[in-house]
């Protein structure tokens, strides 16, 4: 076989800046200064210290003639989910209170990427297949939003760009994702048209590390994803909580037709590990060790503080400020500290993309959001933790030429 | 969370004879002469007692904090597939003989399905949107490539049905499964027409246990199924392996957009049982164990043998007889035994299907295979072993009333 690298131009996921993307852990010893530092990806991988601790509690040992049937679970309608992580997951939120699961159909996907095309192609209208719906999002919107759409150059749906300025006497998806990325502001609905919308609530980042929990949320179509709520994106495991039978069998249909169901071996892990996260809120199992929405949670902040402290230094950039609120898991009053940070250079710079990768830093650029101008930057505040040190060093050093 | 039962009257794979799903494995104890035998669906349990007997060289140990990137190998085009599955794909390859991989690239996916949809989207013409390509196969043909395309409701593609008959001066794709699934028969290319055609070769079942290995593919684009090659489809890993370096970036770029990836935890014990079957062969690690090929090759062997002396008393059905043709793996002449039997019912006998639902025989029917009357049915060859066993006995013992 010909391992075909990708060109230097192209990066797997973002089709840029390919050499950011090394994939693995860098270690300390081989950071240097000049060295790329990668934070335009989303990779979770800040908690993996975490569940170095727990490594024990969270193996998974699966025999050789385990989990063979393309079934989990036939008195389902979602016949591919396992049981088992389906009580994990309606556990979970109960334990956190940021959805409510009652009266609700759980729906299994390969990561929610996969969802958020199962809930479109669910939430369509098929009677009209030469008019596509327009599927809308606020700038800033999730950068691949459009390419999930765009890659099935569907009859059903299309995408439709920014809602703000939706205003369209036809009826519509929005996407809602809130805390949103890039920015990880708090988002509700914002087309007000007379057409009828549907609601796609995109809540991957409502888990305590990045917000307080203010409310159980109680939409229509809920997704969720494995890979930001503990870091564990390879496994690409991600679940809806669908309000409408109709709406979460077509979803089924999907997925089946998509993909004959998802892996078995990620399902059984993923109960397995949220399963520990639960034991140790409510069984005290984990009493010696720091308990996660804590440990992340402290994590996530402490890296803000940093962050806001080395973006001052530098004068050349501004972050959000984010609004405090209580919460309900937590029991205290916080920030939100998101998983990304939405950076804006100050006048003198024009493309903040351009100045960061100067400075050796990969970031995606704004206009990939939608944002209308070049002075805005996604940064991932989740890399290795010997690589967000060095994000600070050289942010906090930065000086406009 | 309700749990929503799958309705009696549809079917989660099939939307037919729901209660045939049991999805369990079904115990000698509990299966009576009452008991509905589910030989519709295409799960490969068969092959369990070998990884029984197996179980301990083949079990995976994930710890808590492993896989947890959603990038396998950024130095590779394919950046989410694991360095080590690869490695042991060719290998398996390489040792079968069944297929080329050298000089061509390797994409790994979520099952053949989403493959399959990939291939569709890499070799589908982007110029004419409107204007979808045809994608075809001659009767019998596997009743789920309908499904995948239809739930898409792409632009660029749609189902096209039988090649056999197609005779428009536009390109196509034709899907050339061999052997085929449902029928078993060995196949080529079979349009002739002066438009230009693209080639899919769904290879699922090109492996020794099932047809002689009469010569090496080399096919532009060939899919493989880890659920067929070795009966563990709760995983859903499949792999294309592809001869156009565009293409192949096109199919990643698919997975990417509808998965960002696939299951680590998958791919990781893929890499192992594939291992685990090559070591047999070539280091003799397990000699005193049957080899894998050599186990599930005398399994469908005797299957098929018992299966032909069942419907040959019965009188009632006819099955097709398969050419004989030496195995460049095995070393020997043998037929094909394909992993399911495509019956036709004699004169009399106006619906197969009913026929066998009535001694309480759940198969598929012939016309979602696109077969042009209900005489034909096609039934699973990889049941469990008591299944099979309650299966020959009431086939045997069937009559026309």
């Amino acid at each position: 076989m010909v391992v075909a690298k990708s060109s230097s131009a192209s990066d797997p996921i973002n089709n840029n800046c390919f050499p950011c993307s090394n994939g693995t852990t860098i270690s300390l010893s081989t950071l240097s200064p000049n060295s790329i530092i990668d934070a335009q990806k989303g990779d979770p991988l800040a908690f993996e210290s975490y569940w170095k601790q727990m490594s024990d509690e969270c193996t998974v040992v699966i025999k050789g003639w385990e989990l063979m049937s393309y079934y989990s679970d036939s008195s389902n309608m979602c016949w591919f989910m396992l049981p088992e992580l389906r009580d994990e997951i309606e556990r979970l939120h109960h334990l956190v209170g940021n959805a409510v699961t009652k009266d609700k159909y759980i729906v299994v996907g390969n990561g929610s990427s996969q969802l958020f095309q199962a809930a479109l192609f669910a939430l369509s209208p098929l009677d009209v297949p030469d008019h596509p719906i327009n599927v809308i999002s606020p700038t800033p919107y999730y950068s691949e939003y459009k390419n999930a759409i765009n890659i099935l150059h569907s009859r059903m749906f299309q995408w439709g760009g920014d809602a703000a300025v939706y205003d369209k006497n036809e009826s519509y998806i929005e996407v809602v994702t809130s805390p949103n990325n890039p920015d990880g502001t708090l988002r509700v609905p914002v087309v007000n048209s007379a057409a009828k919308g549907k609601l796609i609530h995109d809540l991957a980042y409502y888990w305590p590390q990045y917000t307080p929990i203010t409310y159980e949320a109680d939409h229509d179509v809920m997704l969720f994803t494995f890979s930001k709520c503990t870091g564990h994106a390879g496994s690409r495991i991600g679940w809806a909580i669908v309000k409408d039978i109709e709406v979460a069998k077509k979803m089924v249909t999907f997925v089946q037709s998509s993909s004959m169901g998802v892996s078995k071996e990620s399902q059984t892990r993923a109960a397995k590990i949220i399963g520990v996260i639960c034991d140790g809120y409510q069984n005290f199992k984990s009493i010696e060790s720091e308990l996660f929405f804590e440990y992340s949670k402290r994590l996530m902040r402490e890296r803000w503080e940093n962050f806001r402290g080395a973006v001052e230094q530098s004068k050349v950039f501004t972050v959000t400020k984010y609004p405090r609120a209580y919460c309900n898991f937590t029991n205290e009053i916080s920030e939100t500290y998101p998983s990304f940070a939405w950076l804006k250079c100050e006048e003198g710079i024009e493309n903040a993309y351009n100045f960061l990768r100067k400075m050796n830093i990969c970031a995606r650029e704004g206009e990939r959001f939608g944002a209308a101008d070049s002075k805005y930057v996604r940064v991932s505040m989740l890399v290795m933790e010997d690589e967000f040190n060095e994000l600070l060093k050289r942010l906090s050093n930065a000086k406009i030429e």
